[in-house]
């Protein structure tokens, strides 16, 4: 992959109020901008969970990309979605500080798989708009928690705004015995993956940096 | 686990002035005092990387415990290291810019082993001194970079400071395409393995939340 000098020309938009998915690119040095979809997250019809994932990653950067007017003359939407797969079954947040209990009281000792679904958008000058995406996914083995850690961590309240009732890098991390695959796509949003899926559009990752 | 009421006792002590292994464990709601070694890193007698990782931890938190005074009644000190495997060899941090390029040229689009050594030493008002410890290791799997992604992160500075020659949670990030095991381990402390070791010497780790 090579540079090119339409750098600073690059609108780069995240369609997802996820803190974390924010967080993991600015970490990485870059700073979208942020737009949320509104899109209804409830599941469609039976689907698999790394299908579900990437259907709604796909709703939501289409959504923002339906209403977002054209302001540069590059510009790419990043959309994302996480499920956690639990015996086939798609997990996304618990409802409340009850179900995310039972949740971990399955999860303690065994594994499962992360998924999160990614698309992205690219609108340039000449008209033309290109798009791809492809999950990413994670596996994730949870280490044995007795009922007093689990009542802990719930309390703590992280288990309740995150997919699969956890998060790798808060309150949860020493939690997480071991994983295979890319932990930011435990978080939501995986880098290399995204660095790939830029670079099928035409754009350098190391471009993006501030 | 359970918990106990010696809570609020607890001086944590991390032997070690890596602002990554401070960030991991504040994001994971700990909050250590930090009291640098001052040991020298550089390699003893040949001796394999994990082993080498381990020895260097040990002293670290070794020559921290024997130059600072007891002060509370309940103490844990921990001291960490990292060396990053690479055909058997250790590479701990680049000597420059050059050698760090260098060393990118060889992990791209190759795998190596990131071990972090982990000692934890135990002292509390009954005099009794305990002490445990174990590496963490984890398989890293690098993308494959051009020459341009190369020079490009290596001119962030970044690789200049840690051992291997990247990090997986700053602009390294979209270049690891994959790992097996903890992602805190390659940051260089171990988050699950500290929370088991530390669960050995009597230390329950939800007990250190803030």
């Amino acid at each position: 992959m090579g540079r090119n000098a339409t750098v600073s020309r690059v609108r780069l938009i995240l369609a997802s109020q996820s803190p974390a998915r924010l967080a993991t690119l600015q970490r990485a040095g870059i700073e979208p901008e942020v737009i949320v979809s509104g899109v209804d997250e409830s599941a469609p019809a039976p689907v698999a969970p790394v299908d579900l994932a990437q259907h709604l990653a796909r709703r939501k950067v289409t959504a923002v990309a339906d209403r977002t007017p054209i302001e540069a003359d590059d510009e790419v939407l990043i959309g994302c979605d996480s499920v956690l797969e639990v015996d086939g079954q798609a997990h996304g947040k618990p409802a409340d500080a009850d179900e995310a209990v039972r949740r971990w009281l399955t999860l303690s000792g065994r594994s499962a798989i992360l998924h999160s679904g990614h698309h992205v958008i690219r609108r340039t000058e000449d008209g033309l708009i290109r798009e791809v995406g492809r999950p990413g996914s994670t596996v994730v083995h949870f280490a044995e928690l007795s009922a007093a850690e689990i009542e802990a961590y719930v309390a703590t309240g992280e288990p309740l705004h995150v997919a699969g009732a956890f998060t790798i890098d808060g309150y949860g991390g020493p939690f997480i015995s071991r994983i295979e695959g890319d932990h930011h796509n435990v978080l939501g949003l995986s880098l290399p993956l995204l660095r790939i899926l830029l670079d099928e559009l035409g754009v350098h990752w190391t471009d993006l940096w501030r």
